[in-house]
């Protein structure tokens, strides 16, 4: 226990909270005239260059959504993208896409609904999710991906769902080609047929919001070269109905993420395209969105800097070393953390020690290696990302580990397994502590060994919406009128750790709220 | 793992980033002039009432210590205050302060040095805490205490460090009275004879941040009826050289707190006064300050709604039924959570459960209570917080458990602890798989039980600061001119975790910093 250990504060809360009542929820502050809140203000362009019902920021799977809804729904629609090409991260993502009670769970004989998913979305998430957005998503979830079938031409396996990592059930669809490219090319196709086209190279500058505490329109950088400011030609675009920001995280950028989370330093790399940057979400912040839980920042533990993204490596180091390994910090030739600890915790621990100019190291022996799905192995030591070695002594001089730290290490966990029941006396909690089945000492050759590299990969945090996917106010916690919201620029959705395939649903279904609200707005000027 | 399955993304990540460069840091955002960033603009006053060159927001102890600092400097200062009452949190505070390398711990021949503090601070915080706030604070710990020794004539006992869970030595003072009202009524009276006291029921409607970036002052209410909005008079109290924010957490307000975190309902209590309420942490969003890890809300999991505060059941529910009993979701009869787990996974496990309407408890029995400092049992039981049983039995029954379920539950923790070897192979890494000397069954009479209700604590997070304590603008990383801010209000120094004694030493460095460099700013106007 720490301070709290002042255990007799009745002076104060007894007589104090007699006084002033156990009043917990207060009022918003009112402004002088007892009208609640107080706008935030940009000065208004001079003049307007050009004018659309609906202005969309982001061209990944979120904007691409609320583009084809607002435009479906009779609105003019453009699409504002700051790279010089179409579809964000979303194009590079592993298209798996949850839908709970979908016809092909009901093909395959699995029992799903969307309640399950809320909870397992839910306890991932460490309850920062806000219910009713998960809620939403969830009873959504089988119908958008229909959509996407139906609507949009999606190809996915016809007799596969995918069981990713905290989902109870099966309940993912997969792309035929596995990448989110199987979906944005269909929205990018459909929304071209009914004229609209994202403007690539286009850079938002500013969001105007007026006196009247309206978004009415962006100034923009046309002819943008990322990431130079000042490149491009100032433009002003009027949006008559609204603007929904679907400008997606972070992940590449250092400066902003090393405020949320200073371990997130340049040591580290992102699976990100190089895009992601956090223009949007400090311009978002400064006309009054609440930004919330955005230091929850996913990192992959497992990867390696000796291939792009996430790459083969997490094959290696999850389900061999971690689960029937060991992984050692090569400074100090020891252990560092719980291998079967949540990767949160585990990138955590890699950062730190990291941001120390420690290096750390997957291990694994034959018997541990001999699970993985055949050929992967091959890959790995072919492109240099798993290096094999035939004694520990090897291992050691390799990576410049301390000899008699490191074999003490593996000789301690060897006795371990050897001669311990691995169970947790109270193992009906701990999870972590039943180790998988076919555990065994780490003895015979070859050693395999990986670098590991934590990898920033997804922002849980973002602009704070309500159902309508509409951004609210950070004063009035009411929706700022003119300004929508979806995909990884929001937050609330996943708390703190997104599952696996809710991302792309997420931004769909709430991509296409945006759009389908924002054209149903009462226009102005 | 998850959807980051798709481990081949060298189509996008290869040839992409060859093309856009391995830019990690992007340019801030510049206006249509080249010039950095957009004001956030509030229309400034027709007139200004009254004017001082340093207002201070808050009368805990970070407010007091900026107040003190500027007027000592030479500024015209006043103190702002909503509550009838001063000193915030503060004066109702434990009166731990830590302070690393003391004149104290070299007498009792403790040995400790500023980066042993910054590294407790660190690991707890999860390495979410800026590594140069942590450091300053840490550096100027000494002095700090020395300084409310010698300056203010607060009194400390003399032959006493305490421990605080987190610290790897003892390194912090304790007040007399075991209370921050040590500190903070010194700190009102020596402000006092300077001329200054602070305004009370005075509270900030808007902050003015003009034009040019610039806060220039304050709109106030004065008569101020918490938690009325529209309650007191409108004044507007021009700053001529600087704000200091030192308004607190938020832990009372339990709209804002939910929008952080969802689980935080108002079915918990706070510790905190009445008065900590979210109004200025709205309202410094607005004008442009970058708030952080405002997710991160310190809960106790181990107080009970049967007395205020912390009180006295954490000692029963963690010192005896924690370590050497188990606790139990009453609803199930079953254990929910590893009992030696850190408190936020314990509180976060409760809450989540009485927000399913379950309810919990801590269960010790006669040998698990028996090291508890004596006479704490039977004030715990003479107040009803903790009720004893002669019989398992009678413990199902009194709180409506499932009879069967319960006493499985505890039948099967008894094999285990009688059975097995505690230890998990790999112990050197999960120390709360160690259970503590002299576990034993739970077996005999009496049972004692306590109810469990989280209670929240503290604000981790808040207005980001450099370590002048500037709070910088979320548009450009810079100082906001004229605005500073100091303490609770603040976020980046604790991160994840608090420990306790860390918050007092931050508010009075910080506040000092905040003071004494707001006292030095060129006025405007």
């Amino acid at each position: 226990m720490s301070d709290e250990n002042n255990f007799s504060r009745r002076g104060f809360l007894g007589a104090g909270s007699a006084l002033l009542g156990g009043l917990a929820l207060t009022q918003l502050p009112l402004d002088a005239a007892g009208k609640p809140g107080t706008v935030v203000e940009t000065a208004m362009p001079k003049k307007w260059d050009e004018t659309f019902d609906v202005v969309v920021v982001g061209s990944g799977f979120a904007g691409l959504a609320a583009a084809y809804e607002a435009k479906k729904a009779g609105a003019s629609v453009v699409v504002l993208e700051k790279m010089p090409t179409a579809g964000g991260n979303s194009i590079i993502n592993g298209g798996i896409v949850a839908a709970a009670g979908s016809p092909l769970q009901a093909k395959m004989g699995i029992k799903d609904n969307p309640e399950l998913m809320a909870q397992d979305m839910i306890k991932a998430g460490l309850g920062l999710n806000h219910p009713a957005l998960v809620k939403l998503i969830s009873e959504k979830s089988t119908e958008t991906v229909l959509w996407t079938i139906n609507e949009l031409g999606v190809k996915y396996l016809d007799n596969e769902l995918v069981q990713e990592g905290g989902h109870t059930v099966k309940r993912s669809y997969k792309t035929y080609n596995s990448s989110g490219s199987a979906i944005v090319l269909p929205q990018l196709e459909k929304l071209k047929a009914l004229g609209v086209e994202p403007r690539l190279e286009t850079y938002v500058a500013k969001i105007y919001r007026d006196k009247d505490g309206r978004v009415k329109g962006l100034q923009v950088r046309e002819g943008y070269e990322f990431p130079k400011a000042d490149s491009g030609k100032v433009k002003n675009i009027r949006a008559r109905k609204g603007v929904v920001l679907a400008h997606g995280g972070f992940g590449q950028d250092v400066a902003f993420r090393m405020i949320q989370d200073p371990k997130l330093t340049a040591k580290f790399e992102s699976t990100n395209q190089p895009g992601a940057t956090a223009e949007m979400w400090r311009e978002s912040a400064r006309v009054g969105c609440n930004i919330i839980q955005a230091d929850w920042i996913q990192v992959g533990p497992w990867a390696s800097p000796d291939e792009k993204g996430f790459g083969l490596a997490p094959h290696f180091a999850q389900e061999a070393a971690s689960m029937y390994g060991i992984w050692i910090d090569a400074t100090t030739g020891k252990r560092f953390i719980d291998e079967l600890a949540n990767r949160k915790i585990r990138a955590d621990a890699i950062m730190m020690l990291m941001n120390q100019g420690h290096q750390c190291v997957a291990l694994a022996d034959a018997k541990g290696v001999s699970r993985l799905t055949p050929g992967v192995m091959t890959k790995l030591q072919e492109r240099g990302v798993v290096k094999a070695f035939q004694t520990l002594e090897a291992v050691a001089d390799y990576y410049k580990m301390p000899k008699a730290a490191f074999l003490e290490t593996v000789a301690k966990y060897n006795t371990n397994i050897k001669n311990s029941d691995p169970k947790d006396p109270k193992d009906d909690i701990k999870n972590s502590t039943k180790l998988p089945q076919g555990t065994a000492p780490i003895e015979t050759a070859p050693y395999y060994v990986s670098r590991l590299l934590p990898k920033i990969h997804h922002c849980m945090g973002g602009i704070f919406t309500n159902t309508n996917a509409e951004a609210m106010d950070v004063s009035t916690d009411k929706p700022i009128p003119g300004l929508y919201a979806a995909g990884e620029a929001t937050g609330g959705v996943h708390g703190a750790v997104r599952l696996g395939s809710c991302a792309v649903i997420d931004c769909l279904v709430m991509g296409r709220a945006a759009g389908s609200n924002a054209a149903k707005a009462k226009a102005w000027g």
